[in-house]
């Protein structure tokens, strides 16, 4: 069997999310495994580096399948590009060895969370980014930040769906930018729990308006419970940027 | 009577333009005057600087209009940023001198269009950028574009539904920016025929694939026929950027 790795870029608006769902087939997974398995005439199973939640964006999402097909990699791509959803494009493609797991092999990940900061929202940006209406003080935002770089158990940053057995993750980085009116806040860990990123991201937001202290941050993470973190941040703010094996 | 000027952002996607149009309500002017009229409890007329087409955006869009309304200039803002559609932004208003006029007193546009030039087309971008998925020569479109600059007829370049009296308009400049696959073209004249932009772009675009030579353009214009230039570009990667007076 061939093993093929798929980069796959997204608009999750229309989305339940990346992962297969009961009988739906408005998951980023399904759309794929329907085109794939037509194009085999095979019973393809798509495996994803993680699952992204209904209205989450990529950038670059990971994913393989194992197939028979003697097709060559650009006639792949060139099926998938035809028949996908314009909001779903395979963008590169490669046979990897039978071994490669998306999800087992993945060493980290990087997210970035975009924010439209001004008193009015945007009309281009409203599916893409997350207004915050009242302006946020990065420089606080950085200091509350700088407390979950490292190792650590992340409790009070899951959702309480989280099933994951271990809450301990490490986080390499938090990199916030601001240009005008446009904040990207990168993340770059091992990986993350359920709505991780999301839960830093509200907690955050609530430093940058002085709703929390910086240091309430350190706290939070401390006592490992989820009610003192901030909110969970929308969706759509959201997008896997990267994956690396 | 009080004269009131607005400054509006719009996503036009969903619109079929700017101008009022028979019974349909899906024009930005008619949404706006329903909530201008609602907020006065006047019959209001939305002056725009000028019509944009179904599809095209505005990143700035002038109007104005007259009223007895005693509300604050801050009040009627809040007014229009709750009842309007999230696809139309008023970001501005002032109150101008009764003699002001959005369209007569136009003195010059700019207008921007934005292109997505790689292979695979964007997720994000699909509404908001034209995809061209050969690559353009932008050395190519500039020398192309240098020919426009100045005051000419642009009878060439206009829809054949162009009710206006005169061909004749000035281009100040035209300027052609490209970062990775984004491609920006920036136009500033005195004012603009029906289409005129779209088929200025058209026609820059095949330059810039080498389907016409740079000095083509110089050509079609002094031939003043519509059916030597090229396509109409789309409307979605049109922007009306800014109106000065």
């Amino acid at each position: 069997m061939r093993n093929i790795k798929l980069s796959i870029k997204y608009d999750g608006s229309r989305y339940k999310g990346w992962q297969k769902l009961g009988k739906t087939d408005m998951t980023i997974q399904t759309k794929i495994e329907n085109v794939l398995s037509k194009m085999t005439g095979e019973n393809i199973e798509l495996i994803g580096s993680g699952r992204t939640d209904a209205g989450v964006h990529a950038i670059c999402q990971v994913a393989n399948f194992k197939t028979s097909t003697t097709m060559s990699l650009q006639s792949m791509l060139d099926y998938m590009y035809k028949y996908l959803p314009e909001d779903i494009v395979v963008f590169d493609i490669e046979e990897v060895n039978e071994r490669f797991h998306s999800r087992y092999n993945a060493k980290s990940k990087k997210y970035v969370y975009k924010i439209w900061n001004d008193k009015y929202h945007n009309p281009f940006f409203r599916k893409y980014y997350e207004h915050i209406d009242k302006q946020l003080d990065i420089q606080l935002m950085r200091q509350g930040a700088s407390f979950l770089i490292g190792e650590h158990d992340f409790s009070s940053f899951k959702s309480s769906k989280s099933q994951k057995k271990s809450s301990i993750r490490t986080i390499y980085s938090i990199d916030i930018q601001k240009e005008d009116c446009l904040i990207y806040i990168t993340i770059h860990g091992n990986g993350f729990l359920h709505n991780m990123v999301r839960i830093i991201v509200g907690t955050l937001i609530e430093v940058g308006l002085s709703i929390k202290k910086p240091e309430d941050v350190k706290y939070i993470l401390e006592k490992k419970d989820r009610s003192l973190a901030g909110p969970t941040a929308s969706a759509k703010g959201l997008y896997l940027l990267d994956v690396e094996y």
